[in-house]
């Protein structure tokens, strides 16, 4: 337990760095906008009529207050800031229906927490799919004493872009029989694509426009300037709704420093692949005799892609801008090469020095089957054959108020049938709705293993990228079939696994990850793929229930639903 | 004040019945669903998967139950019951904002409420442009002792359809600069029209595509099937977004004996119009010696149309539905001839013996004049200059708790400058948001003059309905011009003046109206088209306010904003 003690010391430490920090306090409107972001007219959720939103700069330690009024029609919102762990403030988490209620048009709910570590970070809306409509921005928390040495830096929020508006996109995966989204019409890099054109095209014989950019388009790339012979930081979020990303930046070679907010084992790669949910920074030196312009590229990848690459420039200080790179840009490698992106995994490892090893033994173990099923011919996720049903009421405030009828009081199961043959589809296609969760004592240590199977036809299995909240894990191992409990724990890397907030598990595989309930509140954990979260993809951790039932949640969160209720009737009690 | 205590009476006459009346209790789902309404695919707001929602049959002084689940992924909902008085439960109307908060997704709202006289009513959504996605029906209430004499009926619930999504249209209106949404794509009559081909297309040279339904096609129309030498009550509601309508029927002749639920002395005509928000019984005799199948057509009339007619077929039941009408669809009157479209509202007189006639004093007077404007360069739609701004807390809770600041507590002018000329657009653009109502006492008699004017550019004035909340008013008069105070007073028809909820106000025109507080609550009173209403056309009266802070309303009604706050800190004071 000697893991549990020293997670215990840093909070107590980040809590004392606190008192001396900064308040970065904003007040946000959160509106539905005409905007191009691909260089076709699509609408957009800004927040005070930028898209992507604000970004976030903090320094570890600060308190962010953010007061986000609802400007939307009809439409309730949160925001979610991923990769905070909203230490003592769960009800801050801004994931609808398990933390807090949606926000009412017309309604201002305010946002206070502390970020509690250094780290490349985002936020973004968690309620429908309305992360996909753009409601996404970046969250740089920096460390008072940074480690790492560069000489500038730049944000890169990747995202996927569609013309279907999310209304429509939720009604058809909701529809009987489900109809697809389809892969995106365009990536994005901060928000800007090329949708009917592309700066590339003079590599490419014939089919695709040259891009030509108007002054103050919206869709025109930022180009990353550039002086020689310096290095930059590269904070790369991907807040995509489906896709599986792979940057490149042509000529150049990417040092990988910081995963998920942690630092990493630098290593050295020509690319990176980043799932849904995930960030890294890499460290990119620029040429000392540079005379042109490289391509930063963007693909698809772990689905088939049909969509073309986001391009920007990097752009040397003795290079005009609209000097085309004479090289064309990266090719993505290809999208089904599991094992490439299984080596680039199994390269993140935790930086030496920075973090304690995990426990060596766990107190639990869940292992999660994910499956695709149906019910009543409607196509689910489900995991452990139970597709999440998010209540009305939020979880965190039916655990404050002992509210024993907002959520299905039985848990989910711990693991999923022994014989279940992850290799075909599943043999009984049918599944349930539920709203059940897990519940843990605080200062345990818990092993998730997450199993990926066949979906429902075909001989296919599909990426899922899964997100805690509240927490970083520890990333014990990716395998390949079925876990075979007893067998497999031998093989985790109790050495240096990395710390992450996200994780992808392979088609077919499993991957192991390890936290330590150490943050009281209710926790989402799921597929971080929008589409597949709305199709029930995901679970609940409850986390130190006595300790929720006496914590301050402001009212504001939990108007909603039966806590609504039972705070109103407060008054006649 | 005869007549107020008239009012009373009745409202007496109505508890006594619904002591033995019927209780109508139904569970509702309100979703979004994929439909065909005009043979081309699109969204639609259903009720229990039906598009239009399923009608509810009543009789006067039934309570009816309703239960609303919301199904919707992240918008809230609402219904109104158009018509419906709601004496003694105003909580019931089911306007966003004015008389409840919205009902969040997952949860469940009950209406409760009377249904106090008989009528030709319907229902529809009342929050953002809902009920322009199609979230209505009709309402029904049967007399107990029926005076009309007619051998069958039909429902026809007339409404305009757009390509465009609501989110889309609310968006583009809200935009700087407007955008307009242009006519609608498609009539439809009870959710059915066709928009890529024409079922009379035999008749025109060229151009549409004949119609050929297959059996269960959602937009394949309705026909009214009748025997001969019958009299049959087709019972008509507009509850378009924009569209002012006219319906005829083909070599028959249509009896008006109801508009809004009141008899009117009956008068014969060849085809009606309907302005959006009215409702109308005709008679209609079918012919003794029926050869053929007869069109009945609904057509645009008031703004200039770009939208073809809707169709549907009047069929004889000794003549095969398949036949086609060896006659063409009745053509619809010019769209601009309003010297037609008065005449026929100055044939709508209450029917004799059966209503008292109106005070014939008033102790108020509000003079509306409706002007178009900006604000800071987005359009809107004022009244008296102050364009309104519906608060996020209900003003019938904000009202009863005492909550001042919950809107604007100045209530907006009671006339206009008496300068002003509405012959022009004008002369300074600009006005002002606002939330301020207007508070009546109870049992005093208002008048109120709606005053049109001409819009911000060019030489237009627009028609508006105007629809009052918990009301029937008599309509005392139509003038041209300028209402000339103390004057016009003189020509008011205080002998058989037609009891509505809703009436037109003609270009460049005035409608005079009078009505008597008598039914304590807030109640909406507004332009029925749906983007005027969203552009902010609209005002609020507050009627017996210190009744209000007396009166029982479920906190259901009022769990959003400072209404919620005020329910839930009740507990702690």
């Amino acid at each position: 337990m000697g893991t549990v003690v020293w997670w215990l010391v840093m909070v107590v430490v980040v809590a004392v760095h606190s008192a001396s920090a900064a308040v970065i306090e904003e007040k946000w409107e959160v509106e539905y906008t005409f905007w191009w972001p691909d260089c076709k007219e699509g609408i957009v959720m800004a927040i005070n009529g930028q898209f992507p939103g604000p970004t976030i700069n903090a320094v570890a330690g600060d308190r962010v207050i953010i007061h986000v009024t609802n400007k939307l029609s009809t439409e309730g919102v949160v925001i979610h800031w991923h990769g905070i762990h909203q230490i003592g403030t769960p009800w801050a988490d801004g994931a609808a229906g398990v933390t807090q209620c949606a926000i009412n048009p017309g309604e201002t709910f305010t946002y206070n927490f502390t970020v509690d570590k250094a780290g490349t970070h985002f936020y973004h809306g968690h309620y429908g799919m309305q992360r996909s409509a753009g409601l996404y921005g970046m969250l740089i928390v920096r460390s008072p004493k940074e480690t790492l040495r560069y000489d500038g830096e730049f944000n890169l929020l990747l995202t996927d872009w569609w013309h279907q508006s999310i209304h429509s996109q939720e009604l058809a995966l909701s529809s009987r029989p489900m109809r697809w989204i389809g892969e995106p019409q365009s990536l994005l890099i901060n928000g800007r694509g090329q949708h009917n054109c592309s700066q590339a095209a003079y590599f490419t014989k014939g089919g695709m426009t040259q891009c030509t950019f108007k002054q103050n388009d919206q869709c025109a790339p930022q180009t990353l300037r550039v002086q020689p012979n310096k290095v930059y930081r590269l904070r790369i979020a991907s807040s995509t709704a489906l896709a599986t990303l792979n940057l490149a930046v042509e000529g150049h070679k990417l040092e990988v420093v910081e995963a998920d907010g942690n630092y990493v084992a630098p290593f050295t790669v020509s690319d990176i692949d980043i799932y849904s949910g995930e960030t890294y920074s890499v460290l990119l030196k620029t040429h000392s005799t540079p005379s042109k312009n490289h391509w930063i590229s963007v693909g698809v990848r772990g689905r088939k892609p049909n969509t073309p690459q986001a391009l920007t420039l990097l752009n040397y200080i003795n290079t005009p801008n609209s000097n085309n790179p004479t090289k064309p840009p990266p090719v993505t490698p290809r999208w089904d090469d599991y094992d490439r992106s299984k080596t680039f995994s199994k390269k993140i490892l935790a930086a030496k020095g920075y973090y304690p090893p995990p426990p060596e033994k766990s107190h639990d173990q869940l292992i999660l089957l994910n499956t695709q099923n149906l019910i009543n011919n409607y196509t689910k996720w489900a995991i452990n054959n139970v597709s999440l049903s998010v209540p009305a009421t939020p979880y965190l405030g039916s655990i404050k108020y002992g509210l024993k009828s907002a959520y299905d009081l039985k848990s989910p199961g711990k693991t999923f049938t022994n014989d279940y043959d992850i290799m075909k589809p599943p043999a009984n296609p049918n599944t349930n709705k539920g709203s059940g969760i897990y519940n843990f004592p605080l200062g345990i240590v818990v092993d998730v293993i997450l199993q990926n199977a066949n979906v429902l036809k075909g001989r296919i299995s599909e990426i899922h990228p899964w997100h805690l909240h509240g927490h970083d894990f520890w990333v014990l191992g990716y395998g390949e079939g079925k876990f075979r409990r007893g067998i497999d724990e031998k093989r985790f890397n109790l050495k240096n696994p990395p710390l992450r907030n996200t994780v992808v598990v392979y088609p077919y595989g499993w991957t192991a990850l390890r936290f330590v309930t150490d943050n009281p509140g209710v926790w989402f954990f799921h597929c971080h793929i929008e589409p597949h979260l709305h199709m029930g993809m995901g679970v609940v951790f409850a986390e130190g229930v006595n300790r929720i039932e006496k914590m301050d949640i402001p009212d504001e969160a939990l108007g909603c639903g039966l806590t609504r209720k039972w705070l109103m009737d407060r008054g006649r009690r």
